[in-house]
């Protein structure tokens, strides 16, 4: 049987990958990727073959794995964090059906809003919402929509791209939607360079969070009216009665 | 100086644990976990020392993990999942200030949510929320108000502790909120034993997942209006024009 592996790769270290994602990867042919993370294939794994395509060029790298894979080639697709998580997992059903003998499998991986939350404490204990800011492919309204109704659910929240050259005031206006139902004062964090150089993070009140200019390698938490700052960290109580 | 590591051990299977998960589990003199984790670790390691406290003692073994670091050993206090997420992460970082001398840190792991997607297909490909069905801790008004807000937010939803042998009607209930605002043709899944012997899943439709009986070991996971089923596979569209 022609073979893909889907694997997250978690943030980017090699130590923040899981056994499997490195065994798939060491016995595939070609690793296909967008270039930031075949660069750090290469970096493991100087031999490897690696292939890739622009940003915004998603679906021909999805086709090029299938296409490479039905050569005979073992294929490794990889994604940052973890694949069905804003990854490439859904591109590649979708395009599965029309290579039958090709199987596909998918690795999960690291996602940020775990890998951030291990950094900053524990912001995500409870219930919580993933709500990314890119309108590329999804309609600002949508968007807004979400982050309302996570606001008012109480979610802890934790937000994917929220901000780029282009962006520059979308965490503004997502703070803005969030400060009509949370309170000014909730906790909030930004991590960034998440298991690469330069690693940190930022705790803000969610007022202060609102003038904060964020980039692309950056993950925001929000925490829930529960949330606590202790030590410099963000700890969302799960309910015990100790908390 | 003393030190803790709070470690995700992901699903349950040694290859999807992370290397960092491993390294820290073999650097550390003793184990701390609920005994079906600590019967993991025996597994892999049978040397190691392990200790456990019953279901419900979290804070007593929270408090253990810092009375063994104190005395100068190096911890490793394991949760299944991510610790980060319905895990322990919260309750130790707020005892750690009475223990100023111990460096707290936390290793990330693939909870449910991903690793069941990964099974399941590509459902939580885009904004999802993650809510628990226990009332053990929350109240359950807190949590249908949850339900309502992810429904109305048309977030992909994945569910955990969908229900027990004491709450046998909570998912039926659960689905009876969503339905309110979702359609009844939503596609739907419950993956079991992920990482462990049986991993499986079924795609249900979200009127047919409310008559399902769930237990422990289950997560279910629910689509939002543009998810499909494709090849038996549950995937959510990102929003690419080829989707």
């Amino acid at each position: 049987m022609k073979q893909i592996y889907i694997i997250g790769m978690g943030p980017g270290k090699y130590d923040q990958m899981t056994v499997e994602a490195i065994k798939k990867i060491e016995e595939s042919d070609i690793v296909i990727g967008y270039t930031v993370y075949t660069d750090l294939i290469k970096e493991i794994w100087p031999d490897k073959e690696c292939l890739s395509t622009p940003m915004t060029k998603e679906y021909e790298r999805c086709v090029m794995a299938f296409e490479e894979a039905d050569k005979g080639k073992t294929v490794a697709m990889v994604c940052s964090g973890d694949a069905g998580v804003y990854g490439l997992t859904g591109l590649m059903l979708g395009i599965a059906p029309d290579y039958k003998d090709v199987n596909v499998k998918t690795v999960a991986g690291v996602t940020a809003a775990l890998s951030g939350a291990a950094i900053i404490g524990a912001p995500l204990i409870h219930d919580f919402a993933v709500i990314s800011l890119s309108d590329l492919l999804t309609p600002w309204e949508k968007i807004e929509k979400r982050l309302e109704c996570a606001a008012i659910g109480d979610f802890c929240i934790s937000i994917y791209n929220p901000g780029s050259k282009k962006r520059v005031d979308y965490l503004k206006k997502a703070c803005e939607i969030l400060l009509k139902y949370k309170s000014e004062e909730i906790p909030c964090a930004i991590a960034k360079n998440i298991g690469r150089d330069g690693e940190g993070y930022t705790v803000y009140t969610l007022s202060e969070l609102k003038d904060v200019q964020v980039g692309m390698f950056e993950t925001v938490f929000i925490g829930n009216s529960m949330t606590k700052v202790i030590d410099g960290k963000l700890v969302t109580p799960r309910g015990y009665s100790n908390e």
